[in-house]
């Protein structure tokens, strides 16, 4: 028989730190950013989604001019350590609001694959954490299931299509448009559909990736409103034709009903950190085939509500943070007022060379050597004109010297460090960072993109590799080359790039870590994400549906005999 | 360029008219069943869920003996002509409220699948609806999302242990557990899964079904807590060893995950009518594979909070009704207090062999051949011991003689006939047959079930099959029997049958319309459901995974510029 009876919550856990605070009803939580309460929708006590009229109202002003400043935080290469990027992002939004600023911050929502797998949650840690966290890791308000099901939807009628004739003509050997699920479930990569017969259609090879990778969840947050979110859906690219033209979603006709599944999903969620300061955290996009970034809804609507907005961008800083301000603030007319890097002691070290069960004792020379990551990160956001200011993230087993050599190299630059503990401390712990970050802000931006729209392609991909990865020379295969004149000559040539890299390295090989340069970088592939307005270049393998490790995080979760969920991290 | 402009709604529409009611808020439609306003989570202004622990504490009262009557709406075979089994469930629990009565009714939540494909939503239609119909009709409160996902999850975990070395020695060729999506895509009907190499795992058959025909949405809805759903899902059967032993979903060590995953789709949903009655709106079974029926959590809420408890049961009545008897009342200790079965003229021409094209003009001949269909149902019904009244759902195109000829057929059996308005002009439409449901709800209970436990699985399937199909033998296959064997030596002998029959027909032909009799009922296989408690006996090929037609209603759902989804039928 089942016993539920004799489980209990680790009393340490995230779950049971957040439960020790009271929430506070999440009205309140809307009235600090002035949202009225007929502008919510509420999804019980804790909960709720800014209406669309709200919203669009908010981008439609003649003031639409963000009031607010943006605030990026990014960090070093990630390590196996950690790093503390999302704390970090909750932790400076609530030191900013003790420093009496209007403040919201910024996030991604979880993907159900990470939480049932290796990685656990996206809602912070310790005193750092956005609230309810065990809703938020879980079904939250159902965006990520909206999305799944609008993406599946084309991919039915993709097959429907072509089982009742295809009249479009579709080469289901060129079919681009694969299914999603939000789970890692590495069967799924690679299937065969539509075997059993003439009822159930013509066999094809096909896949599943998680939703987080899907183009829909691209678009759904960079698309600034509903009628961008159906232009960009119609434009997707899904297949070609036996005479290799592109087909697009909108020639499925079933645009409309993608819509129809996204529309409430579309609606930025606000929630709150431990703390209350506002959390807007609505979508979340793969930071490899994807920008990585949460939604344009949501930073657009807190940039026209708060005077601080806080925001995380995936990986680390070249990959997230170049995405986030060459994709995202090129296609949303963001301009951030500065940036943070979220580094700590044990990462620094393991980057100058220490492994893993090595990191306790003090190892200056490490840490030294190690802040060639860091420094590489911060020089590229200053080709950005963006102001930098070095969050480290306190353990306790850092020492005096350790921070002091960060310091020092950090000083070099002109970049300021600020120990953060906001962890154990909450936004208190933050609180240097945060007057550092708000005097940054306060200079005039210098804000500008790596490269101009009208560069070519292979021109944007060569810029990045070099500005940004140190890269000595780029090596693409003939097939990249052939597809960046077939998209430049079907007009895609003003998009910007995402480079979909392993984000362990400056360089494409993950065990190289701090920082290499002169090294090649291969450009095996390249593909056209029209709707999402950006052409992805695949410096070699990139996974697009996890898989679970031998012993998952789903093992753990369990709900109480009181009915609590537990177990998540 | 996509044109979102142009668009406008069909005034005639269910939408349409649905949106022309002002709903009550939530919290006033969960006062006229006196739930406090603390006892509900509200998903916006119109939505709500039960809280479990309220739920809990309904089902653990001393007073438990349900004291609200249970009325069970169910209709004859199914014809393309349409019999309005929702609208009756939902134009008798307005009537009753219009008579003064406490009144709650109980659907099932509708799947994405016939949303988008053929026969569209599932919320009522014309003045009969329960709203907001688009919310309801799409992504509601998530709990179907919220199945798919536990389903889906532990599809995962079962590959994932056979990455990792296959502990158990689960034989891949025997997995039964198949995986699911809640759409019609027939190409993920028969697939192999796991091909790739080594990193993606061991190839093998595998399908997906639509998540309604999940086990998973089976004891969702049979489940009467926390404790008895996770036993239930940690019962369910996934596969065998190369030992032809059954593999149970407790040993992939997920079940507290799945039941985090449920936790809060496992909250009974709380909408209204258009007339403002409380509406309990909570999973939905599969009519063939599974019993049909919403949930034990709503039922058996509604019947501790109403008077009077209208539900519906999936199919005709030789499939709904005698599941809901025979295997919801049974495992949930539940006794109807009266059957209202519905009928059309037209359909009811259509058994009598009328071709659909030709139903307009009046065929009183045709109306008495087809009675025979009716008072089939009509007498089966009486063997549960059960008093029956008729509804016989009014077409302008029905002439007097034809209703009389209805009512001359029933009142041979003792059966009153009752012409209802209810889609033209609400509950006041069935106000004749509220009354005849309460007169008939008043008599002393007869109810009984139609075999006991004890007969062995064998017997069940051939007393369904000669006392409700009036089949004159079954023929099991070889297969078959020796599974009813294995299944009565591994201890699940006194478990309900779960029949898998096409709808159309009493045969297990559907082109056989009306009555037939002296059939045999070929039995070609059986599966065990170990969670939902009922062997499933497969009278011919089921579909499990339906498709779209050639024009999905997909291509007519849209949004309007300001934001209304339209096109929902």
């Amino acid at each position: 028989m089942h016993d539920r009876t004799a489980r209990s919550i680790d009393p340490a856990s995230d779950a049971a730190i957040a439960a020790r605070v009271t929430p506070l009803p999440i009205a309140d939580v809307a009235a600090k950013l002035s949202i009225p309460p007929d502008a919510i929708f509420r999804y019980g006590p804790h909960k709720a989604k800014l209406s669309l009229d709200f919203v669009a109202d908010l981008f439609a002003r003649p003031d639409r001019a963000p009031t607010g400043k943006l605030i990026l935080v990014t960090a070093i290469s990630p390590t196996p350590a950690g790093e503390g990027k999302t704390t970090t992002t909750i932790g400076l939004g609530d030191a900013l609001s003790r420093l009496g600023e209007r403040t919201a911050v910024c996030l991604r929502e979880p993907s159900l694959g990470p939480v049932f797998g290796a990685k656990g949650g996206a809602t912070g840690g310790g005193q750092a954490q956005i609230i309810p966290m065990q809703d938020i890791n879980l079904h939250f308000t159902g965006d990520i299931h909206a999305i799944s099901a609008a993406h599946n939807l084309l991919s039915a009628l993709i097959d429907n299509h072509i089982y009742w004739g295809n009249g479009l003509d579709l080469d289901a050997r060129r079919i681009s448009w694969r299914r999603v699920m939000d789970l890692n479930d590495r069967a799924l990569r690679s299937i065969t559909v539509g075997l059993g017969g003439p009822p159930n259609g013509f066999p094809r090879e096909d896949g599943f990736d998680i939703t987080v990778a899907s183009e829909v969840m691209a678009i759904f947050c960079l698309a600034d409103g509903l009628d961008d979110l159906e232009a960009r859906l119609s434009r997707m690219v899904v297949g070609q034709t036996r005479g290799r033209r592109m087909v697009t979603a909108a020639e499925l006709n079933g645009i409309g009903s993608m819509a129809a599944l996204l529309r409430d999903a579309f609606q930025p969620n606000l929630v709150q950190t431990m703390e209350g300061t506002p959390a807007l955290v609505h979508g979340g996009p793969f930071a490899n085939i994807a920008h990585g970034c949460n939604s344009v809804m949501a930073t657009g609507s807190a940039l026209a509500l708060a005077d601080y907005v806080v925001t995380e961008a995936g990986f680390g800083a070249d990959l997230g943070a170049e995405k986030f301000l060459d994709i995202k603030c090129r296609q949303a007319g963001l301009a951030p007022a500065a940036a943070v890097v979220v580094a700590t002691i044990r990462a620094l070290k393991m980057h100058g060379g220490v492994p893993v069960k090595e990191l306790g004792p003090e190892n200056v020379a490490a840490v030294v050597e190690g802040t060639a990551n860091l420094k590489r990160h911060v020089a590229n956001l200053a080709k950005f004109g963006l102001p930098v200011a070095v969050a480290l993230n306190r353990f306790t087993s850092d020492t005096p010297a350790e921070v002091e050599a960060v310091r020092d190299a950090l000083g070099a630059l002109g970049v300021t460090v600020h120990v953060c503990s906001h962890w154990a401390e909450g936004g208190r712990g933050a609180e240097d960072l945060a007057r550092a970050v708000r005097d940054l802000a306060a200079q005039p931006s210098a804000f500008r993109f790596l490269y101009p729209d009208e560069m070519p392609l292979k021109d944007k991909i060569e810029t990045v590799a070099r500005e940004i990865y140190a890269a000595g020379r780029v090596e693409f295969s003939a097939t990249a080359l052939n597809r960046l004149k077939e998209f430049e000559a079907a007009g895609f040539g003003r998009l910007p790039v995402c480079m979909a890299k392993t984000q362990y390295s400056f360089s494409a090989d993950p065990a190289v870590r701090n920082a290499p340069s002169g090294h090649a970088l291969p450009i095996r592939d390249v593909r056209l994400s029209a709707g999402a307005g950006f052409v992805v270049a695949l410096a070699g393998d990139i996974m697009t549906m996890p898989g679970l490790p031998s012993h998952p995080a789903a093992e753990h979760i369990f709900v109480t005999p009181d009915g609590v969920i537990a177990g998540l991290s």
